[in-house]
């Protein structure tokens, strides 16, 4: 089934709000094999969603519109639903119901813009809105699906995972689509393909994607085939061939971010963790603080970002500032061992560079960073060399330190 | 000038990158008075690629594109480009030139592929790509512009901001259209709409819309007419009427964050800060150490999660946190003292909050934040009830504490 995707707002076409009802109903659709062919968005006039609609109808099995089904005057949808289906609004008593039920969940009183929102296209069959007054529209032809649903994330995002995709996987024929990401860090997409050797082999009519961004490589294989039953064991192979190549590198899986890895397994080995940040001012700590639980395993973070501040909070000793630099092994190394010591946790994190886009030289130059550790077993820094962009800089050496600490837990 | 922007990649139909491009590309176009009719995505085949400049090239004035310029296979644009307007590639100095200096920057070897980002579309002309190797493409005729830039955001928004929105500012006709946004934090729109009185009448013409996001409300005013060196003075006239009944709120203009002002503002009074936090983990000193030259005037951070380094690194009274709890005024004011103390900085900053989602109680409910701060006139600290997010109330506390040295610096 070939899918064509129709946002309507105004709000999309002068970049006040980025379109993430795309990727949501993207990447949902894309899960039970439907292939999203084209997106469009246009403006909310008659004028404009008609000549979408026709296009697209023509065109396509699944036509998915969001947007423009509230009560207000910028809301055309449902009129150009009736428009071009050749149809009316008319009174729906399931509709009213619905509205009803969730005025008065809220202790809104009865209006006309909720009454406007009981009319409903005659031709057309409601779809369950659980969470806002605007019922979905689903039109079917033997051959074609449309469905026009609210623009509001949450309560699209609700009416599609609970109501749109049972109803569109009780409608596919052709093969189903199965797909899982792997999550790498710290390996380019070159070595990667070098460690797999022989992809066609490994791969045996599965389609795997090298999907690269700053702080590492996804892969995603896809696998598809008329027996869906066999779709998860083909997956379950394939990933097993691809970690006993490159498993080290492969820190999580789906959505799954490093520092929800890394936060796990430190609550799963009963290890808390300090941080002694210089260039990533704070981001590492950031991260590790945005899992809600993290209070059981992360203890303090040092933004210690001045010479002086190093040598009192961490207890690095001037000698080696003066001798090495402060962006070295040895001060990521003592960084690390200072945190550690005075927070006494079982591990300790630094990290020290030089984030730019000034003070380089041509021995230290921008992107350069040490990442160190210590824990119970000893410590040891590594030294990477990133690219010029300071945020860059900075989201690259969190992953590197994050990534060392779930290496250091693996013996990795 | 009415545009269309297609956005290419595979990536976005099956909704595994949230297509951000769009909503720059839209922000800045409408900017400049060029209004976007219709955003398209589709796949990176050459079929669709065609069939979609077809459709755009017959209705609009503009035609923007991004995707598919790299060198690898996946990447067909380039050649869809001289398929559509009947031309070939064939070697380009000046795109070369460009090539030759960021891999020598990168200090990266010549391969094929660079060789093949050196091959240009024979009709078109070569947009300057800073930060990569795929030069931009523009192709003209009297009544319309085309052109296809890279999909790589950091690319792209370099290329848009330095090179096509002033390509496309000459070309415009029709009447100007000037934009100002003015940047606020700690006000709903509703207390700003109230402030503002009669709105008409201070607009006088002029349009005004209200774009709020967790953080704050921006303002962003529209003049349009035919004599582009009138709006400036009128949309100075506006700001001044704006800034006389809402002043204290506005932090910033146009792209400027508030780590931007408040840091530029440290610089110039040569004040130096440091920061204690709590609930916001680390996050005040990742946005104020995002800026280059930072170093100047951010010493330290102490993200002390514990109760126990809140007593070891800023000397609170375990008294206090037994007392009034570590979510509390007391304890806000006595890590800004403390952390201002051991630092040395002019200024001390802090935050303890309960960030959710658990860990609230009746009395201290979640989104509940104390933000303290402490420098040579004294101390303070102020509560905030933020939502139920964890993310969100991170970034909104952080917001309220830059925004509190701001204030205080300017002892509003």
């Amino acid at each position: 089934m070939r899918a064509e995707l129709i946002t309507i707002g105004d709000e999309l076409l002068i970049g006040q709000v980025i379109n993430t009802n795309q990727a949501y109903i993207a990447g949902k659709l894309t899960e039970i094999g439907i292939a999203i062919c084209k997106m469009t968005t246009i403006s909310d006039t008659s004028e404009a969603i008609l000549s979408a609609f026709r296009d697209a109808w023509e065109k396509h099995d699944v036509v998915m519109v969001t947007g423009g089904l509230g009560p207000t005057h910028d809301d055309v949808t449902k009129k150009a639903v009736c428009t071009f289906f050749g149809t009316r609004l008319s009174p729906r008593a399931e509709v009213r119901a619905n509205v009803e039920r969730l005025l008065s969940a809220r202790n809104a009183p009865w209006s006309d813009a909720a009454e406007e929102q009981t009319m409903f296209p005659e031709r057309a069959s409601p779809i369950f809105n659980r969470l806002g007054t605007a019922a979905g529209i689903l039109v079917e032809d033997q051959a074609r699906v449309f469905i026009a649903m609210p623009g509001v994330p949450y309560e699209m995002e609700t009416m599609v995972s609970e109501q749109v995709v049972p109803l569109l996987s009780a409608r596919m024929q052709g093969p189903a689509v199965r797909q899982r990401t792997l999550r790498t860090t710290g390996v380019s997409e070159s070595v990667l393909s070098q460690d797999f050797g022989d992809i066609d082999a490994m791969l045996q009519g599965a389609k795997l994607a090298f999907l690269p961004s700053p702080t590492g490589v996804k892969l995603r294989i896809t696998t598809e085939g008329m027996d869906s039953r066999l779709l998860d064991s083909r997956l379950n192979e394939i990933e097993g061939r691809i970690r006993e190549k490159a498993g080290r590198f492969i820190y999580g899986i789906g959505e799954e971010e490093l520092e929800d890895v890394v936060g796990r397994m430190l609550v799963e080995r009963k290890l808390t963790i300090a941080v002694a940040e210089s260039c990533t001012g704070g981001l590492i700590a950031d991260k590790l603080t945005d899992i809600n639980g993290s209070s059981a395993y992360f203890e303090r973070c040092i933004v210690a970002y001045s010479n002086a501040s190093k040598v009192t909070l961490l207890g690095v000793s001037e000698n080696a500032i003066n001798h090495f630099g402060a962006v070295s092994k040895e001060v990521a190394v003592a960084m690390a061992e200072g945190v550690r010591r005075i927070a006494g946790t079982s591990i300790g994190l630094s990290t020290t560079g030089i984030a730019g886009p000034s003070g380089g030289t041509a021995e230290k130059p921008i992107g350069l960073v040490w990442v160190g550790i210590a824990d119970g077993s000893g410590s040891l820094a590594l030294k990477f060399q990133f690219g010029h962009d300071r945020r860059r800089v900075k989201e690259r050496a969190a992953a590197a330190g994050l990534e060392l600490v779930r290496r250091r837990m693996l013996r990795l």
